[in-house]
């Protein structure tokens, strides 16, 4: 399944685009990542029998967009970080200006990814956007780098952390979610289990970065580690201490887990396989 | 027409975006600008009696990502300018970081406008935000973007400085124009005359754009005029010299009115004036 997406990704992400534009947008996309949202997209259509063909375009939407907002949020006037999934940063390979391109090409190519000529129906076609749209703008992913700019060196209540983070990063693991389960069928229940199902995995998967930033070496985690204390960056672990974070992501895991029970689905096994190892993982 | 449009733009772009994004997004796009984009996408809505719901909502997409490439544009490490719609850039009022996120929030918000819940059809929707893409990726505006930047201080061919403009400003307009008539309905000959249409205004519009760089003063221009030469940037001036740019820009205005009449479509009038308009304005 994952072979398969890369062999896609590969193929959608032009080689050819001009001015070195197709070779900073590769390089910032392919060939390195965990590839989580992707596999999330793909097990939730597995979930529901959906077509695969319009799930494999959403993997490689979501994962797009994910790409570029590392590269912006990379960058010098953001987090100013030069080492990513164990590479130079693309600003550092390709100067700024072509980095900026890079992402902001990106993210339109998600969009024309999930607009085929043909292979998905354009109802499905407008769902995928939707739901993209959403989880990648004001309200989900750059709102939530914007509250995470504004909130370095200022004291943040649990609430206010978990408002950012589920913003950050959580809104599109969601979304990875139901865009996979939006390309087949399912009643009310299905869709309300999966979206809690995507609450509290991508709650879990923040607090656990939270957790390897000081427990891992930049080695293993293939990005600068430590980066958040050094900002002064209030974080799970800054929060609720080192032992009551881990016990707390293990609950959400939990809560996961009771909720793709809840969905009423069969085939729930990929997703919650990705649900341990989301809280398991050491990277 | 256009007051409906302000309006609506005022309504979709949010005021209560987190941690002064929403601010900076407004400061961006609204209350400023030529509305060129959209004005072409209601002129083609109306030449194919199309829905005005549906072209409203391509009109304040196509002028989103038309104001966040301004914004990124404008950025110290793209173009470093300060001044923009006779305001400082958003870079100089509100900061790097915010700027370069409201740039990305109002890509996003551009397909998220375009894909309600109600109201426009969900084939429709599709075909708006697979036109809006391609218009807006790689093999559009960021990819003329990318060709821009490369080509400071080298000599380019006609041809290459054509293909630059075509991707960088062309696209988009051109874009505008077939997105406003996606929301009616027409036959091949409308939807061919319409392309060739918006080729020649996308193309027009740049050739002035050029000329009026070199001869008109920044407080006409509402930006720093005389930017490009500084910049040893070729344009239509350096390549062709003044003359003959201005009877470049005139034929392509023929070109663009022979278009309409080879469309087959009655009701042109708006997008006729919009032609003139383009090569007349002085700013």
């Amino acid at each position: 399944m994952l072979l398969s997406f890369e062999t896609k990704l590969d193929e959608w992400v032009p080689a050819d685009a001009p001015a070195g534009l197709g070779e900073a947008m590769r390089y910032a996309v392919l060939g390195g990542g965990k590839r989580l949202r992707p596999l999330l997209a793909l097990a939730a259509c597995d979930a529901v029998a959906g077509s695969l063909e319009a799930a494999m375009r959403a993997a490689c939407a979501v994962e797009l967009i994910h790409a570029y907002s590392l590269v912006h949020d990379d960058m010098p006037c953001m987090d100013n970080d030069v080492m990513r999934r164990g590479k130079p940063t693309v600003h550092v390979a390709y100067g700024e200006a072509r980095a900026m391109l890079a992402g902001d090409a990106m993210q339109a190519l998600a969009f024309e990814v999930l607009t085929p000529d043909v292979g998905v129906g354009p109802a499905l076609q407008a769902r995928l956007c939707a739901l993209l749209a959403r989880a990648s703008g004001h309200s989900g992913m750059a709102g939530g780098q914007a509250i995470d700019l504004a909130s370095i060196g200022k004291p943040l209540s649990e609430h206010e952390l978990r408002d950012m983070h589920r913003r950050k990063t959580g809104v599109l693991l969601q979304a990875s979610v139901l865009m996979g389960a939006a390309c087949g069928t399912f009643d009310d229940a299905a869709w309300s289990g999966l979206t809690e199902y995507g609450a509290a995995l991508g709650l879990a998967f923040q607090v656990v970065d939270d957790i390897l930033d000081v427990t891992q070496d930049s080695e293993v985690l293939g990005k600068t580690a430590g980066k958040d204390q050094d900002a002064n960056k209030p974080t799970y672990v800054s929060v609720l201490g080192l032992d009551e974070a881990r016990a707390y992501a293990d609950r959400l895991r939990h809560e996961a887990h009771l909720a793709l029970g809840r969905s009423g689905l069969a085939n729930t096994a990929w997703l919650s396989i990705l649900a341990d190892k989301v809280v398991e993982r050491d990277n």
